[in-house]
Order: C-alpha cells, then structure tokens, then sequence
C-alpha cells in the first residue's frame, strides 16, 4: 500500500482517528441527525465532532459551532448541509487539514443544470486543495474495522471479507441488510453517489490491495472512464474474485439511470462482454449478488466443471441436472468401483448413475458415506448436495408425537443433529480442496446457520447452487487460462 | 361434479369416510409407521383402520390383522407394504369395496423389467375390479378438508385455495413446505408417482372442477398422453390459472426424470410452446413457482402491460425497470397533471417520470399518496411499489438509542405502522381492481405477514415482483384474446 499515492486518504475514510459531522443535527426528520444517530449507535470508537452553529450537545457529544472550533485533530468529515453550502465546507475542511471527505449531501448534477454546476465547483474546490470526496449524493459509507457507520440508514451490517461499492445507496445498503441472511459479512462499504470525484474503480483498486478483503464487490449502473474500470478490473481479478451487478441493461432502464446518477448506462452487450475476458463474475440478479458471494467466501474452487449431483429425491435430482446444464456444469460418470461400493450402503433401487438418488433411504448414515466416496473420485471435480438438513422436520414430528402422548413404548433413535452433516461437508473440503455446495429447503435454519456460525452457506433451491458452483467454476478457468498465457 | 364419472373415487381420495392403513407399522424406520404418524398428528377426523397381521394397537388405534377384519365401511386405502404384496392387497380392497387407492410402495417401473411387470399386474387389476390407484411410488396425498396427511414426510402445510399434483414426490413436499413461507395455502395434493393408473391430467381435471379449488399447479417431468394434459389445460385455463414446473429441460435432465421417474421427458422445447398455446403459466426455476402462485393468489390481473413504479431509491427503479422489460411490461408515461400533483408531496428533486422515484423523502406520508394518485391515471394497469415496509428499520434504530439513554429530550415522532401501507395497497386494489405488486427487503417480516395474515404476499427483489407482474398480463392478455375469438 506505501506505493500507492490514495492510500493515505483511504486511511482516513475507512480508519479515521476523528470525524467531524459537518451538519449533525437534532431533528429526527434531518439526515445531520439520522447520520449521527447511526454513528453514535454503530459503537465508533474515535472522536466524533458534531458541527453546527447551535452548539450545545447531542446524544451526550459536544456540538461545535464550526470546524474550526474544533479543538483536536480529525481526519475525516461527513458533510449533511444543503447543497449550496457544501463548497465553503469544504474550503472549511481544507483549511483545518481534512483531506478526506464523506459529501452526502444531494442536490449535484443528479438534479439538472444547476446542480451540475454546483458539482463543477466542488470538484474544482478538492483539485486546487488537494481534497478527495465520495459523493456527492452517496448514502454513506461502513467500515467493520472501524466501527464506522457513516450511513443515512440504520444498519448494522454483519462483518467480514467482502468490501463493495455501490453506484446506488439504496441497492447497497440492502445488499448490507440481506447479508445478515446469507451469511456474507463486509469489510468495507462506499456508496459512491455521483461519483463526482472517486470513481467505483477507486475503491475497487484499494479494496484489491487491502488485507482486511478477500471479495470485491460492485453494483454499476454505467462507468464514465470504460477502460480504466477494465484495467483495475483485470489486475484486481489475478488475486481476488470481482463480483458485479450491471443495471441500467435495458433501454427503459438506461434512461432511468440516467435520470438517477447521472451516468451514461451505455450498452450492456459490450459491457458484458468486456467483464467477461476481465474475469469479473456477473450477477444477472440482485438475488444473486449475494448468491455468487457467499460461495466464493465459503467454498473451495472446482479445478473443472464435472459435477457429483448428491439427492434424496429424484425430482431435485432431475432440476439440479438441468441447471448444471444451464450454468456450464456438467455431470461427472460414476465410475464401477464407486457403484459398487454404493450398492452397499444405498437402497436396491438407487439410481447408479448421476444424479445419484439414493432413493428415500431413511438410513442417515448413508448420506455421509457417499458424500465421502463420490469427492474422493478423480473425475469428480464439485459436488451439489441436496437435502443437507434431513431429518430435522422427522425429530419435530416426532416430538409432536411425544407431546399428544401417542407413542407409548415405541422408541425412536433420536435423529442425527442437523450441523453433523454440514460440518462433515466442511472438513471434506478442506481436506479434498473441492466444493461441495450445499442446498437446503428449510431456509429459515439454513439462514441461522448462517449467519450464526457464518461458517459457510446453504442454499435454497438446486438451482441457485447450480448457478453459483457455475460462477466458482467460470473464475476457475479464467484463472487457469491466465496461468496458461 | 355430477355428470363426471370420476367424481365419485376423487371424493373417497380427498374426503374419505374412513381409511386403512396397509403396512402399518410400530417400526419407526418404516414407512408404514411414519405414514400412519403423519396422519394421527395432522388431525383426520374420520376413522383410522390401521392393517397388520400382528395386530395390537398403535397410537392409539385397534390394528386390524387384515382389510376384512375391519368391522366399519371404510372407502379409501394406503398401502405402504413392499411392491410384491400390492397386488394381493388390491384385491382385498375389491372385496372390502374400496375403490380409492394410494399405492406409497416402491419397487414399479421406476426399478426396471421386474417392477414394470408388477405395475402392469396392478394395473390390470385395477382395470378389472374397478378399482382407481395413485402411484405407485408416490409420497401421498394431502387434503385441507378432511385434515387428511397421508403422506411420508412429516408436513402440516398451510391450508387454502391451491390445488397441486407434483410428478415428484420431493418437489411435491418441498412447495408445501414453502408454501409456509410465501403465503401460499392448499386446498388438495397429490404426489403423482409413477402414474400407473391415475395420471396428472385427471387430478387437474378435478381439481379445475373443484369449488375448493383457486388455482392449479403442477410440477412436471414428463406427460405420456401430451394431447389429453393439452385438451385439460385448455379447458381449465378458462377458469383458473394453471402454473407448471416442467423440468427434463436439458439432456442430461431428461436422462435422470428416466430413470426416477419412468416418465419419457420429452423435447422440451416443444412443450413450452404447446404449453403457451393452452394458457398455461410456466415457471422456469423452482423459486418462482410459488412467486407466481402467490401473485395469483393476491394481486388482480392487469388490464394492460403499463406498469408504474413506484420507489424511494433510484438504482431499484433502475433494477425494476430493466426487469419490466425482460418480462414484455412496459412503463407507463405520467400524465402532466399527475406530475403537478406529485410536485406538492414530493421533494424538489423527485425524478418527474417513471420509475416514479421519491427521492430518499422522509416524509411518510408521500408514499400512500402517489399510490392513490398514481393508481387512478388512466394510462396505469398496474404498480410495482417498491420499500413497503419503509421505517421499520428506523424505528429499530431509534429504540435502540433509547435503550442506550442517548435520546435525551428529543421526540422522535412515531414511524407508522408497517402494516398501514399494506393495507392500504389492499384498499386500493379492491377499489381500482389493479395489481399493486409490493416488494420489501424485509423477508423476515414479509414472510411473518404473509403467513400470519394470509392476505397479501411481498416479494424480496423488483426482479421478482416484475416476472409475477410479467406473468399476471400473460394470462390477463391470453384470457382476453380467448374472449375476443
């Protein structure tokens, strides 16, 4: 990072001594009170300043009645004043030696004609005065780290590896909120607003080169400099995934985003395309954002795309067959002596093929075992298990049972523990170096699981498993293609 | 129903007098045993004749040595003992005058020559006592009516006004399960297994003919007589949405719904267009199967493909309008006298177009207004409302400051109650008879109304509330031009 003439600046948006809050304020229906409410809550550990010419206290902090009234040394400041008022706050801010400023503020060039004017200026501000802005119109930023949650909504993101920007405040902090659920945790969060002077690729460089992040993530609705996102995007993707979400695709969506961030939503074909030979990993869906997200934080990737289809029901099986398909993947033969062995274990009538169906079995050993034997095959690069929560709604029936006092002396071998199969998956993968993505209709447990142990991630549907071993399998290749070149 | 010859076995398969259990078992690991378990627990009401030749009882119940031990008229089996005894069983059941059957035994056509063979014995048996049978290899039926789960998996599924027969036993399950979650309650279901006798056209059938009955669904992999599900279809269509899963789409599915399911999966792409022609509402992932079934269930179909979006964040209404395009909805222009009017509510800096963003307002009562106005313009089929459940975060936000003493004497007015949009939305659709298809970040409270309540259904992601509005004009747009020819 020393080579890096941003890092400095970086430093202080994501691990700054001080803040000022340029705009605190206490009426609950303003974004001055709403922000700090949420850094106050969000448990940061430096200084916060609360500025406003009123002075006096909020929420048990002192208000200062300007910048310069501040008595110690900050480093960063976040700015909630209308618009008209943000130039002079940052000649304030250049003065008292902030060089790293938060603009949330709205009212820029997303607003017509004088908005953009007032946008010129600031940005012509931070050139002459060596300033850097994220913003203007950006909904924040979060930083695990730190404990910073410079955010207008009240959110308290789970934390973790994936650091992500977002040309959209909105789409970004529900992805922050969502990744409660799916068990995806940030490390560092920018709404990136109007991207007046940062652009997306500056916080996706300096997330490529930070320890704390092992994902990159991005939701882009157009890019003002194409070539440069690619070469950030290219070097970036050599060590880290880059996961992004292109909207803006169609033409009734392109003139929406214009409208909304002012950027040129461009032609999605193209984009698509250029990603692709990048490395960067699509989303077609904001569903999937966080899909292909938690599979690349939780699962090892395939070394080729022979996929092991593991179901209790052949039904899931025959879906799960169709997605691979649909996504890339396909299936892996069986080979004899795996069959064989099988066969003592499994019903008489499972399928010996793949999708390997072992046929309703209620002997909940068997899943254990096979799993065991199909990833230790040569030919089999990934598996996608389904079912992986068996037995938990049996032990609830049965406790029903025992409740209406209606099983008498009949004794029921107490179901194996639901965790016992997913931590088996996770040493298997630890040990053979391949994915075994886990699919589990019984969301509600997949997602305390989840977001409890955050360990590692089920998946609702074969289908959703199937797209997302699809992406850990696309960056496979591309990684390999370019050791090759 | 009375002219229908079928009529009166389905009534014996849906609202059974009294049954007998075949294969009753003490044995949790059996079928025999889970089967009459789930049964007890789900409350039936009417008799409940467990068969085993040892005799005794059984939670409860006085267990029968054989069928003709049975001193009550009882006129609906379930057999679950092994396949080699089914055919001895059925003739009991002859005898007994039984003619509705539930054949839960495996070992048929789905295990090659050996079981076909025995399928066929029962199949001509069937034929010549007049007997009708479902299966065999199927996981049971369930009814809301009779609060009858004769069904392997333990399931208490939500009642209401679908009807739906899975050609998988797992897949069956696994929507009931859901349809917990997504607000969707059924009326009767059917695991169709290997369809020896009764095929998945003649559940339709009864079910686009039952009272009871709101919306058919279906999960298929393969149809042996596609000219009879097409004539169905067309029929039933005319009344009540029919929503199918077809899955066998791809080779390698095909091959594996072969060799599970015996069904000859077919060229799928000739389906999907044989499917289109008969009104039919295809489902391409497992997930959007239910999505669809509750956009039926809730929202009143659009008169026209206009959609106006309503949102409080610009990149969602990016997301939303990109998805409106994908599924054939376009957005609809704003008159000059809405804009006007929306003007006085919203912020200076609202987008003045569709999507309709309110930019990031705080004012809570903005959103109910351009609901009622935006609902009443002329040129608007139809609305997808984006952040229903806007300040349920704050709120949680503010009560944690409170609990950290931080509020001091500021009076924070109360966020309104989320279910007051929501109902709102309710009143609006009564009134205007158009879908406004509601979206929330929110799932865990989306889920918890839907399922407490049962009134109304939230989608996750714009994406999926634009594919459910896609599908609503598909079959408002097929039942229009049925009347028009």
């Amino acid at each position: 990072m020393t080579d890096n003439p941003t890092s400095s600046y970086f430093e202080a948006f994501f691990k700054p001594r001080g803040i000022a809050l340029i705009g605190a304020s206490a009426n609950p229906h303003k974004w001055g009170f709403r922000v700090l409410t949420n850094m106050v809550a969000g448990g940061y550990q430096g200084l916060i300043c609360p500025v406003n010419p009123k002075g006096g206290t909020l929420l048990g902090l002192q208000v200062y009645p300007s910048l310069k009234a501040i008595p110690n040394s900050v480093n960063l400041a976040v700015i909630t004043i209308p618009a008209p008022l943000v130039p002079q706050a940052l000649e304030d801010c250049a003065v008292k030696g902030i060089r790293s400023i938060v603009v949330i503020s709205s009212g820029f060039s997303e607003t017509g004609p004088e908005g953009r004017g007032l946008e010129t200026t600031i940005n012509r501000i931070a050139r002459n005065r060596g300033l850097h802005f994220i913003g203007p119109n950006t909904m924040g930023i979060f930083s695990a780290e730190s404990k910073l949650h410079a955010l207008m909504p009240p959110l308290q993101p789970l934390t973790g590896k994936v650091s992500y920007v977002s040309q959209s405040g909105n789409v970004g902090v529900q992805m922050l909120a969502w990744g409660k659920e799916r068990g995806v945790g940030f490390s560092k969060f920018v709404s990136s607003g109007n991207e007046g002077d940062l652009q997306c690729e500056d916080y996706l460089e300096y997330f490529s080169e930070d320890p704390e992040t092992k994902i990159l993530l991005a939701y882009i609705e157009g890019l003002e400099n194409g070539r440069r996102f690619l070469d950030m995007a290219r070097k970036a993707t050599r060590t880290k995934p880059l996961i992004l979400f292109k909207s803006g695709k169609s033409e009734a969506g392109t003139k929406a985003a214009l409208s909304h961030s002012g950027a040129l939503a461009g032609q999605y074909r193209l984009y698509q395309a250029a990603f692709q030979q990048a490395g960067v990993i699509e989303a077609e869906t904001s569903d999937n954002l966080l899909d292909y997200t938690a599979a690349f934080l939780h699962y090892p990737l395939p070394k080729g795309n022979k996929i092991a289809i593991l179901t209790r029901g052949g039904g899931w099986g025959v879906i799960a067959a169709d997605a691979c398909r649909e996504w890339g993947l396909e299936l892996a033969p069986l080979s004899e002596r795996l069959i064989q062995k099988l066969d003592k274990v499994l019903p008489v009538y499972w399928s010996r093929g793949n999708p390997l169906d072992m046929a309703a079995t209620l002997n909940t050993d068997a899943f254990p075992i096979c799993l065991e034997e199909v990833i230790k095959e040569e030919t089999v690069d990934g598996i996608i298990a389904l079912g992986v929560e068996f037995g938990k709604r049996t032990s609830q029936m049965v406790e029903r049972l025992r409740e209406m006092n209606l099983l008498g002396g009949i004794e029921i071998g107490k179901a194996p523990d639901e965790h016992r199969d997913i931590q088996l998956i996770m040493e298997l993968m630890a040990v053979h170096q391949k994915p075994i993505v886990m699919v589990s209709g019984l969301s509600t447990f997949t997602k305390s699981y989840a977001s409890a142990q955050r360990k590692t991630v089920l998946f609702p549907t074969p289908e959703r498993a199937a797209r997302a071993m699809g992406k850990l399998w696309l960056y496979s290749r591309y990684l390999q293609r370019q050791e090759q070149s």
